[in-house]
């Protein structure tokens, strides 16, 4: 009897760390990819633009790879298609507006001709390959998000995506726990379930919940009001857009990837919006002062955001007056509370009253808390378990969770990204590993930047560059110019005259040692005058500057 | 009759701000400072080490300074100190453990014998020039903190320092509730207080709560216990070592800062060490494992911390074992977040449980909530209110919470860092603006970092550099040697040969221009060589690296 086929899963992205998920489900030789997301670059990536998941497992099984499923319209979700479409075209599935908010990516790629997008309903079950995948609705931060339930020949794997088991969602589309509890009942092998929020005991509150906030101070503002969000969160957007209805305010759109949204979620009918209600921007700056909402982004602090624009009085169309009110209805992302801060501040100073984190309600999350994530459990009845979508320690908690849940710790696999998990029906195992990790994309290069580059402008970012020029005769081996020294980034030049004297001096005299000593190896006549150089400012200042020599021989 | 002289409140420090607090006090010839500390840089200052206040105001009338008066030991209280006193050696006064924290900090930079340094207790009244200083005991997160009362011919102004009102602290020195009551019986003219938390509704923990946490996780605990938390946390320290003890677990400190406090705390009282309790590191190494307790400093997740080191296995006597148990005593300070995070993860991979921020009164704040503001307003009841220490939304709140606690709106002053406050007996005004901001330490500079330094570095870490270097016949103006490109930071070389043999062609070109031109000028020959690459290169990458033309005449 030949051997059956084993089922692999193979996670890319968003394992032990927040962002550019991309799971690899895999039987024979059959490769089905949930998601492609990007995630924006830690600090210490500097000059980096985003960070998309190396794919050369998949360009080393270009032809197997059957397709690309999504379960929602987040960048940290699909964000890197526009990169991984360029080199593996395949077919992408994915609901109405998770696929509308692509075509735009791709339209503003000129790659929308490229590419077969497929569309389907919750409920709906497609074939790619040898798996049967069934859409199942969810909640989440923005419409349309599924869990994905795709029967292999080993069994039956439910991947949750990003989710939050909202029981009053804004749009009445509540989860499809009968399809959940179906399948748990039916027998599921693998469930694969969202970390992020994992660390909040409870329940993440319902969406409905910001409604009831916005209500409260559209009602007490008496000007303009400024509502900050994410893009991509029609029912908020819906939420700010009825509350001004309610209050006889029109609405205004600021920033790009909120007017695309709203254009493509009112086309969709996903956002619906009383007639009349939304303004241009010039008109909602002749309206009186107490009949207008603008709804904007910036949440995050971006620089060059809307609402920082506006906070530092650098915006053209929309100027902060003392009584507005500004409401920020986000968490800052790890890493960008500093930006949030100052933008609040910015808008005080202004005379503005901010609503922001720390009035309750006013934000809430897209992800689950514990009791749901439980209740995920308790729904699907998962025989192994792969925590995904958070940081190791979220895993490592997840895991715990599913442990207290009943789960045997010998089915629970925290996995990291590029690890192979082999699922029969009876077992799993880790059966090694695939390339895996990050691509930096800096402008247009993409993986162009690498560790050695980073490494330069950290250096280069703390104590800047001196650069050592001399022009040295091919005969003599005299000095014929120079040494000059040009320094950026590194002190004020004027202020620091005597400093500079003083080090082209350590310049001449590490040369001379070189004359002495007879070197002619350029690479060792550099290395001495940096070395020397170096110590030298180390000593006078407590800095490393980069220190270039270029000498010129003619 | 002569006009009565007035009395003037000017911050040069910690108003719009998290940190370098500096209050300084004037009546008619007579200064008195209020505080000297320092800022951690904010991710945008490349390559600064700690931010100072600019103290030219007081170095202008450096004749009539009389003092400065020091509320506790935390580096933003008096880590500016050892610059302040280089160029303003006046008396400085402080309790017991302030001073000897500062004594510390000045040997190090062999100043110790130089400075004044004049030692109180609570409830102490000293006489700088014509104000006489009462120090109020508070609580707060190191011991000897004080709350100040001035005695001023205009009015007694009371400056509360960095406080919470712990009822239960750990070491029994309450705050001295009923001094202040009865200051406020007498009558107040202004209340500085502190606005940290003003953004927490209801009362801090009590310290005693760690006490507690601690006792259950080391009850807990199977292997080594480490603790990560701030050296300066002398009460976080007497609770981890007490409850080390009654677990039998011997201690081992780790780290020079928290070396250095326990030291100074042991020597002057505040720290209670059971004999025996203490040991070195290679004694804890041989110990058996369920023995022993680490504490150590890095609880910020400081990337050359001890326990950053022990999480990347960098550490040479610590090695973090599976099931050994973190227990992190700190909350991440804005900014941090990420660092942590990372060390979290970190220890979790190498098997540690790691105990922190999600598990609660595993830290408690130093800083005074909503409920502890209004009780300080109660007891001291001011006539005049100024909010300090705190970013600018912050001391918007406190004045808000002011309001509130019946004070009138034209008594209450948000001020910035530099505005001079006028206080008569009846009535306050701004009055103008001397100079005020931050000065920026970076090794041994101070101050020889400015803008144009910063924006440098700014452009070097995003996109790098590249030098051009061409030499140039002085005689018959054509080039001798070159153009050579250098590159750092911009994009791996070895893998760009063809942009940058592309780029080189670009800068023959340009140079070619300017000879067509007839350009003899240096800097338009170099600027058109700047702006012609940079044009190009934009064009191939989307990046805008520094370039730098360095053109050799001979």
């Amino acid at each position: 009897m030949a051997r059956e086929p084993k089922l692999y899963l193979i996670p890319l992205g968003g394992l032990g760390e927040i962002g550019k998920n991309m799971m690899v489900v895999r039987y024979g030789e059959n490769i089905l990819v949930i998601d492609s997301g990007l995630m924006f670059p830690e600090e210490d990536l500097l000059g980096i633009d985003m960070v998309i998941p190396d794919i050369t497992y998949l360009l080393e099984n270009k032809n197997i790879v059957r397709g690309i499923v999504l379960t929602h319209g987040h960048e940290d979700h699909i964000g890197a298609l526009p990169y991984v479409l360029r080199e593996l075209n395949v077919p992408v599935y994915g609901t109405r507006l998770t696929l509308g908010i692509l075509k735009e990516k791709l339209r503003e790629r000129q790659m929308a001709d490229e590419v077969k997008l497929h569309c389907a309903k919750p409920r709906d079950i497609i074939s790619v390959g040898p798996f049967k995948i069934e859409f199942i609705r969810v909640s989440h931060s923005i419409p349309d998000a599924v869990s994905l339930a795709i029967e292999t020949p080993v069994g039956v794997v439910v991947h949750t995506g990003d989710f939050k088991l909202d029981q009053t969602p804004v749009d009445g589309e509540v989860t499809d726990f009968n399809r959940l509890a179906q399948l748990g009942e039916k027998g599921v092998l693998v469930l694969l379930s969202d970390s992020t929020n994992v660390e909040r005991p409870g329940y993440t509150l319902s969406e409905k919940v910001v409604g009831q906030t916005f209500d409260d101070s559209f009602r007490q503002a008496s000007e303009r009001i400024i509502v900050a969000t994410f893009a991509s969160n029609v029912h908020r957007l819906q939420q700010a857009i009825t509350t001004a209805h309610r209050y006889k305010r029109k609405v205004a759109v600021v920033g790009r990837s909120m007017v695309n949204v709203v254009n493509i979620a009112r086309e969709l009918g996903y956002l619906r919006v009383p007639e009349d209600v939304l303004v241009e921007l010039d008109e909602a700056g002749r309206l009186p002062r107490n009949r207008v909402v603008y709804l904007t982004t910036g949440s995050q602090g971006e620089p060059m955001s809307a609402l920082t624009r506006m906070a530092n009085r650098d915006h053209r169309q929309v100027e902060i007056m003392p009584g507005d009110t500004i409401i920020i209805s986000a968490t800052p992302i790890p890493g960008n509370e500093k930006l949030v801060a100052r933008v609040i501040d910015q808008l005080f100073k202004q005379g503005a009253n901010v609503i922001y984190e720390s009035v309750s309600g006013i934000h809430v999350s897209g992800h689950p808390s514990q009791e749901e994530l439980k209740l995920m459990f308790n729904l699907v009845k998962p025989k192994f378990f792969i925590p995904v979508h958070g940081e190791y320690r979220m895993l490592i908690k997840h895991a715990n969770l599913a442990r207290e849940m009943g789960i045997p710790p010998n089915n629970i696999f925290v996995a990291e990204n590029g690890q192979v998990l082999e699922i029969s029906r009876r077992s799993g195992r880790f059966a090694g590993r695939v390339t895996a990790g990050r691509v930096l994309v800096d402008g247009l290069g993409v993986g162009d930047v690498g560790n050695i580059v980073l490494r330069d402008r950290r250096q280069l970012s703390q104590d800047g560059i001196l650069i050592v020029v001399v022009t040295i005769s091919k005969e003599s081996g005299q000095i014929i110019s120079g040494p000059d020294i040009v320094s950026r980034g590194f002190v004020y030049v004027r202020e620091s005259e005597e400093l500079m004297e003083d080090a082209k001096e350590k310049v001449k005299l590490a040369l001379d040692k070189c004359s002495a000593k007879k070197m002619s190896e350029w690479a060792s006549i550099k290395s001495m005058v940096r070395d020397d150089l170096s110590r030298f400012l180390y000593e006078k200042t407590r800095r490393r500057p980069m220190i270039l020599p270029i000498i010129m021989e003619i």
